[in-house]
């Protein structure tokens, strides 16, 4: 059982927190009545999916002694234009940094991912077609 | 188009920014290799849909003119067990504070944020079957 506790502050800012006792400031554009202290509730979902990858990857790579020495998540998600709407399409583009990463390691690692351990993205793949690529920056030098 | 960029700081911590500019830390407790320093992902999908209906709601009632003095949500939710593991199902708390509050304002407009308008909970509700309570506290005097 997961759970989380969100709090209105003021206007149109809320405050959440959960068992792991951080807290994430969320509040909206000023064109919905807004003043853009903190990130979009649509937004969290994004990045939620991507540090939830993120967090196998690295695992997967670090487990297959790859040398990395970078690793970002470029998440962007299309929404349904009726209501309610939804995300209909995500990609999630994963950006490997290191020493002779092997291709093969990078590309099973995202598949593990995203078909068996990340529990963000199987529930938001349960809504949205999920896509993904990949790039490898082979740094050189000991 | 909705976009986020995750990039791996340290270890399992990663740090996370969209469009809006707001950058929110992701980290992993020690049992999976973290230093518990940022949110859990799982937990900001649960923060991000209770942020989400959460603006609905205080929107809608203040126009219809409540005097809301306070709104909190508490979301849970439970996955399944195999893989790939995703939420199955999650609950939504509301605890609307205020004065002379109207039981009416308060369920409809949690009906018509979960059932029109929450772009997260629409994302969510394909993969777990949402509940929702609520409860309002009024408060007296001027």
């Amino acid at each position: 059982m997961f759970n989380s506790k969100v709090k209105l502050v003021d206007n149109m800012q809320f405050i959440a927190t959960a068992d792991s006792g951080h807290a994430v400031v969320m509040d909206g554009p000023p064109n919905v009545g807004g003043n853009n202290t903190g990130s979009k509730p649509s937004e969290l979902l994004l990045m939620a999916f991507g540090g939830c990858s993120g967090m196998d990857v690295i695992s997967i790579l670090r487990k297959k002694k790859q040398d990395v020495t970078g690793l970002e998540m470029n998440v962007s998600g299309d929404t349904s234009g009726g209501h309610p709407r939804s995300f209909e399409k995500m990609h999630i583009e994963y950006i490997v940094t290191g020493r002779n990463i092997s291709d093969d390691a990078v590309k099973s690692s995202i598949e593990l991912s995203l078909g068996k351990y990340c529990l963000v993205g199987a529930t938001i793949g349960k809504s949205a077609e999920i896509t993904h690529s990949y790039k490898i920056v082979q740094e050189s030098g000991q």
